[in-house]
């Protein structure tokens, strides 16, 4: 059995009923395990983390954008985090970074299915695009809801991959993807210095000629200043890559990281990675990891 | 539920019916997960290596027992490691550093039943010791089978823990114990000079006032020379700090680290804490590891 992850958003995050009664279609999933929700009222979103087989996963993620069209009425949601579907966003991501292809077939089965038995039209993006324009999520959303809504039927660039070619008259639409999985990884520096921090996010992000994969921006914090980086693929640049173009740009200027951290979760895979890095130790994999192990071996046994 | 290792070492390398029929009666255990056997013909010894709860881990390293009492006769037995019992050694290790009070007790209780039910005297040792001279097993193990055999009903300071005082006359006695996971670290250097090797070595392990809980000896390789280690406890001495300071000692005779290797299974905690110490990352544990959540995740919706 291969585990996968998905991450769908939801355009709700300020109903703690209608949140919990999202997150309950998908922990009733059998085989499925909840690992976190957060809800921010602010972007009035909700973002759910879980993880199964692919069979499974399609399932929960399915159930839980059934009862986000039931409850989620679009028309009358207004948050800060732009948005085109009651459940806006649905990503798989593999846990181990080789197992893509099983993210992708998910996403396709899946997205076939809520065109289909949900009439909400289905964009696919990120590993799973099937037209190349719409790789990026925010081209694929562009105008949100109320954009989508006029452009669908007369713009044949904006038609749907699968469903209908109108918005779901509440639900919007929702985008189905496919990514490796994504570190936001934030390092604080030892200084108040905010232009600091700002040009060596310029000077590191993929956008301005820097690592691949690698987004950055510089930032204020009450007691000195971060660069805040999303690593959008780990095995191109490494957790270790983006630490050591922040703190060598930042010694530099005389300056020195004070601490790091990572936000949210972290694939085995990035841990062992940078470990392999540090210590020149070729054939240190996830294999030898005894928990990783162990989590295989339950995994195998379910078979 | 909470998941312990253990790794019990049985004196039997050569005969793989044998081998089989012990490795058989670990994996028929239910809760028990088999992941990993070894033998060493030339040692005449095997090691396997297996997860579950303390009750089953108990359960199945006491079937394990039973069975290598009933087709291991000592009498008979040779080979170049030290060895006591058919069952020579059966150390319960925690998998996350925190639970070893659940190894302690996984060992007493195992010991208990050993020593009533199979009649074979019992030895505790390391982190499950009972008298503090026991602590370390070349001194429970001093004599092996035949010296034990003549000094165990003579010598007080010989009595088992568990059990009769008497050896079992096929299976001779076992020592049962609970430590941290052991780490075996290799350092590779660019250099054929052995003797950079051994006074490294010597420099670093604990014995000689080096390293907290770190073993080392200088060896020759076919292309080289290694430092090879053995971690007693991560949490003392890390990784990154064995690494370092066998590179550091390296550099100052002009020398450089080629690779490390680690042989067998790392904790988690080994590669999240070397993480955390080069990403100055202190809020980077276990618990943001994605594959370590799932299997927490899972074992927690088991229990």
């Amino acid at each position: 059995m291969t585990l996968i992850e998905c991450v769908p958003n939801f355009s709700e995050g300020r109903r703690p009923e209608v949140i919990d009664e999202i997150v309950a279609a998908i922990a009733g999933t059998p085989g499925v395990t909840l690992l976190d929700r957060q809800s921010d009222a602010h972007h009035n979103r909700s973002v759910v983390t879980f993880v199964g087989d692919s069979l499974a996963a399609q399932k929960a993620a399915f159930a839980a954008i059934a009862t986000a069209a039931r409850l989620i009425d679009l028309n009358h949601h207004e948050g800060a985090h732009p948005r085109f579907g009651a459940t806006d966003v649905v990503p798989f991501v593999p846990i181990r970074a080789d197992d893509m292809a099983i993210c992708v077939a998910a996403a396709h089965a899946l997205g076939a299915r809520v065109g289909a038995e949900l009439a909400i039209p289905v964009y696919y993006y990120e590993d799973a695009v099937r037209r190349p324009e719409r790789r990026n999520l925010a081209d694929v959303r562009r105008g949100e809801f109320e954009g989508l809504r006029e452009a669908i039927g007369r713009d044949p660039q904006r038609a749907p991959d699968e469903g209908p070619a109108a918005v779901h008259p509440q639900a919007g639409a929702v985008a189905i993807g496919a990514r490796q999985a994504l570190i936001a990884y934030n390092v604080n520096l030892d200084s108040t210095d905010l232009e600091l921090a700002r040009r060596i996010a310029g000077e590191i992000r993929e956008r301005d000629g820097g690592l691949p994969c690698l987004k950055a921006m510089g930032l204020a914090l009450d007691d000195g200043v971060q660069v805040s980086m999303n690593l959008t693929d780990y095995r191109r640049t490494s957790l270790r890559a983006a630490f050591e173009a922040v703190r060598s740009r930042a010694a530099a200027a005389g300056a020195d990281v004070r601490e790091s951290e990572v936000v949210g979760l972290l694939p085995e895979d990035a841990v062992t990675a940078l470990a392999r890095e540090v210590l020149r130790a070729p054939r240190l994999t996830r294999a030898l990891v005894l928990d990783a192990k162990i989590l295989d071996g339950i995994l195998a046994a379910e078979e």
